[in-house]
């Protein structure tokens, strides 16, 4: 059976549990879905919701709404989870929010509408409550936000046996911790020590003397995106949280900064694809159109000034009409050459590879790369137009309007992102419409220009 | 001065320094630029060595090499690292080598020319020799080359306390780790113990009894896409690694996983806007346009179908030049909507959202909400080319080939990356250029199709 498994495609057998599922869901069987979904991790199960469509999860909830835990809530995507927790009893959403740290109550209420966020933090214990306000004080999408509060923290002054004496009799311990944080007596993070560190050291070292190398602390006012950055940069595994008088008030594990990389890597596909940032699988039609129109309306117009462009050339296409036939070749290819320069500098950007220290050199290295790559396309355009049409001033056209499209292509798929991450904004955002409306305005000018110049 | 930075960009600070840097290198100033460099990170100073050009490179180099250690190599961009090893005395690489983790030296010899790889192994002791060697018997990609060697294990049956122990008097831990794993007789591992556990329980505990649920073994042939995803899914923080017998190999810890993760993100991107997977910042113009050159061919190809496309309807546009004009807009707004499509596809895929489970509910939704921003683009284009032009004719015909088109590339943008999925190659490669063939022909074809049948 094992065996039988692991030939099988992994595709395969996810797409059969799911119909199991939905036939126990169907069939009203309680047991038999508890059986089914018992063994998997909260964070399938969450995906398996999403997967499923809106009717289906609304009678898989209605059937096992008892053992919907805060695991399973927390690993929930944003866009079905409050409707998930509307359809679930209050007290299975109270018993569930009871269960977590409080950084995963703010991730949940967060996104949540206000009714809805005052009725769970109303299902909190006081101290969790006051927790899960004082996260929520911080900006969104900041380190504050992002940390948990349960902390460990050691004076400076004790020894590695003191410490190991300290965790043994402390009642709460966060679920995972990395590191003691040494302090000073005003709470500001003075260094850490590694648990490995720790366990392997004699007991009267002092802790002064073990500190790791990596420690740097985060202001609660950093964007996520700059701790996820800081944490992949430095390799780090968990990092203090200060506030603005640098005393402690969190910590920040690998894990949420794994999760933020990764969600910031969704944004910045998506939006140099025009597509709208809470875009999710599990969106309906409506949802999904909503999201796409407005970069496609915008598109509309743009492409309507190409439309003009050419309009201004109309007798030129009436005296060759093979024009028309031949001016989208220039106009997608330097689409593409864009799209590419785009994407190498909008990642470059992200990754803090490209800064004002390189910006010329990268400048002028797209610029000569886009001269080359003009040279040799037009060459093989060139010369097919030449054979194709035996007309060789056409190839002459093609090449000179290729070349010209191919440097306006990687001039712009770097310079507009630039300007944009200039003006504070997000180069991914918007560009690849700029960058494609250049290329095609400029193409089609550069191709029908050339043509009425040299051919008419 | 601390305020004064604080107040300061960035960027500009990270502009100042490395203007300082190769102040100093100019002015051949040793002590100047240990002074400099000494504070900064090694994956900082690596950063800095791959955004300054290759002479000041290599007169920095060589001003400081007897300064560059293993972490600078080993964070080092790989499209520079085979320079920069090249560069240095060979004694420097050597002592470099010795300071590392086996793990890290595997990550810096893949990439690496056989006879370079040939003189570090040489420089290797014999026992890390064997290490490597080992590793690189694993496939490319795989766990294998990913896990550390140096793993941290205790019998099943030891208590808490016989653990710490056996930490404290061991003279080679690894320098980082997170569990004590605890493996059978033969050397399988069957569950693992957090550091935290370890210290926060009493001595006389059996470790059977804390272990965590998180627990689960990668074989050391799984590709290293498969470990990123499942250290994301389940917050893993490190995880075992077996042989084909199930026997330990080694340990993945999740800096690694994040590495592959932020590596996995940066070939999607860039795949998906046709450019080679090995680009980097540090190539020159020559090396850039090598890479993008092949993808831009095909599109010359490709873009030819359009452009024969568009020659068969010469007499249409013969008569109403002015459709030469309008017929962009179809297609590209085509060519939007089918990138936005395929880029929510790509995504989806990459992290595991779209199965078969949902697939026909995604193409689904594709397909309707492709219809409904058709005919909302269909609308405002028609209604603008019939005030425009004043023809309710040509109107409809903008409205139905968008309508046509929009259907078109919502469905090419899921079908193609799941059709490649489905082939097991890669969804992102290549997709975007047959999508945008796809929308460019079709919506040429449906918009001068349909303006010959009811214009003429």
């Amino acid at each position: 059976m094992a065996e039988d498994l692991a030939l099988m495609d992994e595709d395969q057998v996810h797409a059969d549990r799911v119909a199991a599922i939905l036939q126990a869901v169907d069939a009203n069987d309680a047991t038999r879905l508890t059986e089914l979904l018992e063994p998997l991790h909260a964070a399938d199960i969450a995906d398996l919701l999403e997967q499923i469509g809106a009717g289906d999860r609304r009678a898989l909830l209605g059937l096992w709404s008892g053992e919907v835990d805060g695991e399973i809530l927390s690993e929930i995507d944003e866009s079905i989870r409050e409707e998930v927790i509307e359809s679930l009893p209050r007290e299975v959403v109270a018993e569930a929010m009871r269960e977590l740290d409080s950084d995963d109550v703010v991730d949940i209420l967060e996104d949540l509408d206000p009714p809805q966020q005052g009725l769970i933090l109303d299902a909190l214990e006081d101290a969790d409550r006051v927790a899960v306000e004082a996260a929520l004080a911080f900006p969104e999408d900041s380190a504050g936000r992002l940390m948990q509060r349960e902390v460990v923290v050691a004076p400076e002054h004790w020894t590695v046996g003191e410490a190991i004496d300290y965790l043994r009799q402390a009642e709460h311990l966060p679920d995972q911790f990395y590191h003691v944080i040494l302090t000073d007596p005003r709470m500001k993070p003075t260094g850490y020590v590694t648990l490995g560190r720790l366990l392997s050291s004699r007991r009267d070292m002092r802790l002064k003397e073990i500190l790791e190398d990596s420690f740097r602390t985060v202001p609660a006012t950093e964007t996520e995106a700059d701790v996820a950055y800081m944490f992949n940069q430095y390799h780090l595994i968990s990092t203090p949280v200060v506030d603005a008088n640098g005393r402690l008030v969190g910590v920040i594990t690998i894990d949420d900064a794994m999760n933020v990389l990764d969600e910031e890597h969704e944004q910045d596909m998506l939006r140099l694809a025009g597509v709208g940032d809470d875009s999710s699988l599990s969106d309906g039609a409506f949802a999904t159109a909503r999201q796409r129109l407005p970069w496609l309306v915008v598109n509309l117009f743009t492409a309507s000034i190409s439309a003009f462009v050419i309009s201004r050339f109309e007798s030129t296409i009436a005296s060759l009409v093979t024009l028309a036939a031949l001016m989208p070749i220039v106009a997608s290819t330097g689409g593409i050459a864009g799209t590419q320069s785009l994407a190498v500098a909008v990642r470059a950007l992200a990754t803090r590879s490209l800064t004002s220290a390189n910006a010329k050199r990268v400048v002028l290295r797209e610029l000569v790369g886009g001269l080359l790559n003009g040279v040799g396309l037009a060459v093989i355009l060139g010369l097919g137009g030449f054979l194709i049409f035996g007309d060789w001033k056409l190839g002459l056209v093609l090449g000179m309007a290729m070349i010209t499209n191919q440097l306006v292509a990687a001039l712009g798929g770097v310079l507009v992102p630039l300007g944009l991450h200039r003006l504070k904004l997000d180069p991914a955002l918007a560009s690849g419409t700029f960058v494609t409306t250049l290329t095609d305005v400029l193409g089609y000018l550069a191709f029908l220009g050339l043509a009425s110049l040299v051919l008419l």
